[in-house]
């Protein structure tokens, strides 16, 4: 079932690229077209079959149905101001940025009808090496309208991630980022500094418990650092929430006080197992 | 190729389980019995293939010829004192413990052949229904001798590790104790507090990235802060070496300095792609 007609996706790496394969497997779309500031990526992204055509300017989004911007977040607001004046009337326009409220924020004013989305199918491996199809498969895929969003549009977007087999997940952007700050954010801040604090003579001798507690720290440090200064309050805070927590376990440690740092584990270990 | 006759294991959990199931597999051993404090335990071990027959009191290490102490730190420590006077004079002793200069210490004193060991082969999965053969196979396995320490019997316990594929890695306790502290302890450390501080309606909105920084936080808390409590310094000296990485990137952020928040980012992603 056709969602769009012409789709015009910018930045063909792991979530864009990926995001084309579903696409045009599933039929959603009548073409996609893919840009990249690297036009090796776009050619490969072809290669792959993720997208049917390299565009060869943003002059592309001209007639386009639905845009896709799948770019590093200041690279989102930057490209907003570039292509709100081609863009026809009744185009789409959806990021799929980590956080919302600064993208919903300024791309609502420029474009009217755009929709932020956060499809939460990441991975640290980027680019269009590595895109698969299926990635949003049994996923959750947030969607962040604003009161004037278009309930139409809203539909139709909610649709395009369910036949991806994502479930959506309503939130405004505020809400999004506030969470996303605590279970997002916050642990690639905590994964990076963790991996950074340990000497690397010593990295030989780890198990798959330093390798899975910081694999999210092999993710691109240019692209995170945009993510965490676009949600900076947030992160602060749910900084701040868990040095209350580290705190109060060095605490028990230190004082030798067993009781306290096993209740205090066995707390964690009980969420932790919630999680499955 | 039978390396000792009688093995007695006690503890028939996830590491001395499979323990168990290696040595019979590969016939390192004439007959495996096997010990738990919970009867049904090493009954599902035997039932498992672990063991050859299920120990019913300590006394049966009295003409064992290798004793494996595949229990708790503290239970490690509570048992030596125990059995020490129970074994024959050549009978070798082994522990798998997670920390190793307290253990050393103590045993050492007590059993003269006895040699600390431990294989980074755990897992957050626990008890005999998790065991596996070859779970050693590929990993690393840390013998830790004393200047005392017999050379003949050092050597039959790295064969014995080898022959199960372990990499076998000489260190002094100490050494282990302060290593171990950055790349394990403190990594579990790190993924209970993170766990602890993610507000509990928040859990629904994760994906892979903090599900795999937290997954050793599903690990047992009452085993894990005796492993903290035995490796109390060494662990507070690591956690304070995460804490300067932490407060340098929490204050980058908090600055909104790009450029130092980006450098930083990028020395862990480098070296985390290190560790593969």
């Amino acid at each position: 079932m056709k969602l769009f007609n012409k789709v015009v996706i910018i930045g063909t790496g792991l979530i864009g690229g990926s995001l084309g394969l579903d696409l045009r497997k599933r039929h959603l779309a009548g073409q996609v077209i893919g840009l990249s500031r690297k036009k090796e990526n776009a050619n490969l992204a072809k290669k792959s079959g993720a997208i049917d055509s390299v565009g060869s300017s943003l002059g592309v989004v001209k007639d386009a149905d639905l845009v896709i911007l799948a770019v590093p977040v200041d690279v989102i607001m930057d490209l907003a101001a570039k292509i709100a004046g081609k863009l026809k009337k009744d185009c789409v326009v959806i990021d799929v940025g980590s956080s919302k409220e600064r993208i919903v924020s300024k791309l609502s004013g420029l474009i009217p009808n755009f929709l932020g989305c956060h499809p939460l199918a990441g991975s640290e491996k980027r680019g269009a090496a590595n895109l698969g199809a299926d990635i949003f498969s049994g996923s959750v895929c947030v969607v962040t309208p604003t009161p004037k969003t278009n309930k139409k549009i809203l539909k139709k977007i909610k649709l395009l991630w369910q036949k991806l087999g994502a479930t959506v997940v309503v939130l405004t952007a505020k809400k999004h980022d506030c969470i996303l700050a605590s279970t997002s954010h916050l642990p690639h801040a905590v994964a990076f500094s963790l991996i950074g604090s340990i000497p690397d003579p010593y990295l030989g001798l780890s198990s798959g418990g330093l390798r899975d507690a910081t694999r999210i720290a092999a993710s691109n440090a240019n692209l995170w650092s945009q993510i965490f200064l676009s949600n900076r309050r947030n992160l602060l805070t749910a900084l701040s929430s868990f040095q209350i927590r580290l705190d109060a376990l060095r605490l028990a440690l230190k004082n030798k006080n067993q009781k306290l740092l096993t209740k205090i584990l066995a707390s964690a270990e009980k969420k932790r197992k919630k999680l499955g």
